[in-house]
């Protein structure tokens, strides 16, 4: 998979001159939905089934600060799966430095109630299955 | 009608220290979304009568810089209507002083196609033309 | 110390309805400085004297979704403190359901460099530590 | 110049599924940042020199909505300069279709006050009049 690239915006950074942290879990979902559209399941093929993807938790671990036109390249791993819920781990760097540490879990929803995506969507459960890491 | 308020948040100044210009699009947004509660028509009401009002046009003049903790007092006028289009005046003040003059125009919409609002929503027609600014 | 209390806006809702998850690390932020002002060590004030407070990590669990015009109830807890790193719980709330489990940690920095918060603002340390969660 | 285009963003888009239209001024000032990188000087450049440039006025005419994944191409002409001001007209089209025009005004500042910018920046200045639009 090929890692995800965001420039930091002009109305991203903060009064401290720095990217805002809140802006990383937008760069989590940025990165998150062109990985999905890697593996040939994006956002809106799977909403054209009427099921969605909330957000179960999200974290996220600053180490280094960025700013206004810093290129931070996101590297996107499923770091577990089971048949109602997944899990991806973040790392982003800019300029050679690690600046975040990122993870974020997902469950799937069909008319308000959670599905098991193994029966609900088994091709996409099979393909992010295949991508767990091993390490 | 009362004047709405926001106070100024600190992730939405930006790297010269004061509030960002496009979220003063935001605050006009939040002021006439408590003018029209104030009204007795407020969105999720129109909006459950599957009619929707998608902004045609803003404009804004930023005559003094706010920052983080900043007050700003909006005042809302209905500034021009018709059959299918309200306009909007807001006058943004801070610690006395004139910081931004707002404007913005919308129309009504129902299954993606415009509506008139007279003949659709007769009693909120009546209730905005009454609110005409007549200066 | 007060519950801060954040109306939801339209601006803050997503495609799927409900408010976006980035925007609850916001309102984290929002309920943090209203908590420093209750204690009487707002962020203004101790960026006057130089010194500026980062974010070292954030972590959201989602428990229920909320929407336009929600009103969201968030409970601070300064749930653990060291004399480098400071860390709060927060607690979120809406129409009497629990919506979200926040945590954030904390540095500060002088001229780029972590300081001690013991000895260079004491009497903000004493403050602190004296609503530390004995629960 | 070449065309700057944006992706839109899932957290960009609103209830209504469509691009909040707020988010199209955040759209002007990408494309400006790329359109002064392209003329070499950028941000930074000026920022460096302790000038900085706020944003006098804005305004949006909503042509079409764009949702999620549209990519927005954002053509810019700097229309109208003065010693002190100077102002983008913006075209937007996505998906062969006329989305947003946008305008806006800028001055410049140097320690707070308004300076003039044949004389403090000679080359940025000579080198905007240069693509004055003639048409």
């Amino acid at each position: 998979m090929n890692t995800y690239k965001h420039e930091v915006k002009y109305y991203e950074c903060d009064r401290m001159g720095v990217t805002h942290h809140s802006n990383y879990v937008r760069f989590m979902e940025e990165a998150r939905v062109d990985w999905l559209d890697q593996l040939g399941f994006g956002f809106e093929k799977i909403e054209a089934e009427n099921v969605f993807s909330p957000v179960i938790s999200i974290s996220c671990e600053y180490k280094h600060p960025t700013t206004f036109k810093d290129i931070i390249e996101i590297e996107v791993k499923i770091s577990k799966m089971s048949e109602m819920k997944f899990e991806f781990d973040y790392t982003m760097r800019s300029n050679g430095k690690l600046v975040c540490l990122g993870h974020s879990a997902h469950c799937f929803i069909e008319n308000g109630r959670p599905v098991a995506i193994s029966k609900r969507l088994p091709d996409f459960y099979q393909s992010l299955k295949s991508y767990i890491s091993v390490e």
